[in-house]
């Protein structure tokens, strides 16, 4: 059996038990897996069944399975649960998750929680919930183990044992001043292999690499790639610790930001929901708004073949229109394949905007090479197979050189201008430069055919 | 200063130190450096310098700093190294790091490494090039912590910290039969939490998700991705533990799918190298292939078009032809959407072959509101501002609903059918959809203009 086939057989199981009302043995089926897969599996039950199904499981199991819920299914949850319900899952969900909740939940149903939880929950979740979208305050936990300097190992392990049970991550840990200035870290590791009576201050590393509160959430999250870190201090402007990021949370944010890339470049609104759980009239909204701009745009195209409509004509050439969707084409591929791989490497920390001139001569000789080799392969192929006259043959291929090169020069410098003036490059990329880039071939077209064709 | 500025500072004080041969003060900032850092500022330093500055690093980062350098740094350091550092350096190095070494070294080089390394190291470097490229066993690591059930958490602790320093992780340890079957894991947060003479098999979960060697790569990172794991156990088709997989490593292979993906998505052959290293002749090559096969697939839009010609002209509907590059603009961008939106879908795990007819009969109502959209928008623009008759204002507008609805239905179905027959639906992706979207839209814009028009 495969993976899917797998999950099909335990919800099918899952629906008999409920159905024949056999709950503790549904209990024993949920203590077996794991809670991100329970929540695939209540997400496919109908949602009046839910809060029952919740009730079912494990205690231990329920936050979390909570946590990776769909938001509607969060909904339907809360709006079922008592209040003491609600607290418990409150109280056993990190405050990273909360703040998500609360994010997507609508009014009523945020007053709800805020009225349940205790008081330094929710100053937690205001404190996060003030962070700009988008910034590494927003999603950090403020859930993590306190050391200071004058503690010793032993110290330190009492600590964790005392208050780690509901810290996110405990594997690193972080040493501050009496005036919450981070200091230094250390790591689990490091005090499993330190002697129990050496100072936490003579073993901590105290070149700290941390991020302020509205550090963009994907240069942080890059961080966690280029350092591969497990958890990440998050300091104010006075460098006092105000929480930190874990490494589940960092891949989600560079998983997202891989999609939204990819959604810009194909001319999508991103959004932040999976596509089949989206409405078709939200996935029409994300869509409508390039089409339309790039559809209009594109009727430039338009208008320059129809400024030389009348000359084609009167010289017997109209057979010249039909290259210009290869042309258009083969000009639009190539500046998006220079566009896509500038964008992707702004987005990875690889190319930055003092590499322009080493990107625009890179690309300037890549053109040449590309362009070269196209001119020739349709050159061959227009004489030889298509039967076309030497001399149109001739003014497309010198076509398709100018035309490569003037869309790969293009292609590679308008997403690192974007980002130099604080446009996101992604948007910058595919569609856009392919508007443009249509245009100047069209226009490069007419006039290379007009010198030597002579119409 | 920004981070760049600090970069070049940074780098222009080393390289005074180093020319000014204070090289005690060179270590000292050294060693207030992450090891990541240190290898980004060493690969701009001559590479004949290179030998001299990494024997002044401290020992401890030395291996690490190493492990981050670009292969072509670290082949010349190998080649100035005597076969004591290299010995040095393997031994710090963690397996898989090692691995990756001799994957991207020249043979003369790998001679050497195998020659200094230990018997066991050799045996598990070669148990590890073994699987294929891109399978869960050619990223494991082989170093990890083995417990056994009739263990105490005391007898777990003596253990980690005897052999916990060579480890690549030590948080999640493993727990074996003594056929080395994996019957559970046990995280360091609960040995801590748990008294110290619990038995491991009490403490341990049993039910383990792992991974067999030769799964797809990309699908073992997804899994930490949604069970938002620190590390994952690797294991052969009898349930034997033969390696473990980190979440650094997982981090790194969904960064170099979503790279590959975007990259096929724009016809290029993905590359592992970084675009500002790889050569303008390699860059070329990774582009001139899909380059010229969708330019060869372009020019049958040329023929549709030239079947039409002499009917156009005899029937003075050349100016049909100006509207030709916005109506395969706005089709071709119509299937980049979806093809783009599903393939992600699919990269993500979020959308499965059987979701088949939901997401196509989602495509189908999502491009009839874009379609209705557009031609109502175009229409308008033609009729009101072109001035254009409206017969062919009605002919434009009746294409962008049908063309608009094939390049739709046809951009979300194939990477689907492609995923499904094992190809790679990324390729499928924009520009071979684009072609499929660019030929249909011609055939239906004459066919519709020839019986509204009757040409």
């Amino acid at each position: 059996m495969n993976q899917e086939q797998q999950f099909d057989a335990l919800l099918e199981q899952i629906q008999d038990l409920l159905n024949s009302r056999r709950y503790l043995e549904l209990r024993d089926l949920f203590s077996e897996q794991n809670p991100a897969d329970i929540a695939l599996l209540l997400e496919e039950l109908p949602v009046e069944k839910l809060p029952l199904v919740f009730r079912i499981l494990p205690k231990e199991d329920a936050a979390e399975v909570f946590a990776y819920f769909e938001s509607d299914a969060q909904e339907q949850l809360i709006k079922a649960f008592s209040d003491r319900e609600l607290k418990e899952v409150l109280d056993e969900l990190y405050i990273d998750d909360t703040v998500d909740l609360i994010e997507e939940m609508p009014a009523n149903v945020v007053r709800r929680i805020l009225a349940v939880a205790p008081q330094d929950m929710r100053s937690s979740i205001n404190q996060i919930l003030q962070y700009p979208d988008d910034s590494a305050g927003s999603i950090m936990t403020t859930e993590f183990i306190h050391l200071q300097r004058d503690m010793t190992v032993e110290d330190a392990f009492m600590r964790i044992r005392r208050t780690g049970v509901d810290k996110e991550t405990i594997y690193t840990c972080y040493v501050t001043e009496s005036d919450r200035k981070l200091i230094g870290i250390v790591t689990v590791k490091t005090l499993l292999l330190s002697e129990s009576d050496a100072l936490i201050e003579e073993i901590m590393e105290d070149n700290v690499i941390s991020v302020t509160t509205h550090e963009d959430q994907e240069s942080t999250a890059q961080l966690f790639n280029k350092y591969d870190f497990l958890a990440l201090p998050v300091v104010d402007t006075e460098n006092r610790l105000v929480g930190i990021i874990t490494v589940d949370d960092a891949i989600d944010v560079l998983q997202d930001e891989a999609t939204e890339d990819i959604e810009k470049m194909a001319g999508i609104s991103p959004t932040d929901k999976p596509y089949l759980k989206t409405s078709t009239w939200k996935i029409y909204l994300t869509r409508i708004p390039w089409l339309t701009i790039l559809m209009l745009t594109a009727t430039i195209s338009g208008y320059i073949i129809s400024a030389y409509e009348s000359a084609l004509i009167s010289s017997g050439m109209v057979m010249l229109t039909s290259f210009v969707p290869m042309l258009m084409n083969t000009a639009g591929n190539s500046g998006s394949q220079s566009s896509v791989t500038v964008t992707r490497g702004i987005s990875i920390g690889e190319i930055e905007f003092s590499d322009l001139l080493s990107v625009i001569w890179k690309e300037f000789r890549v053109s040449l090479l590309c362009g070269i080799t196209l001119a020739i392969v349709s050159f061959l192929k227009m004489l030889f197979l298509d039967r076309v006259e030497l001399l149109i043959a001739l003014a497309i291929s010198l076509t398709l050189i100018v035309a490569v090169l003037f869309a790969k020069v293009i292609g590679c410098s308008l997403p690192m201008l974007a980002k130099k003036i604080h446009l996101d490059p992604a948007v910058m990329a595919s569609p856009f430069i392919t508007t443009i880039v249509d245009a100047l071939t069209l226009i490069v077209y007419f006039n290379i055919a007009s010198s030597i064709l002579g119409i």
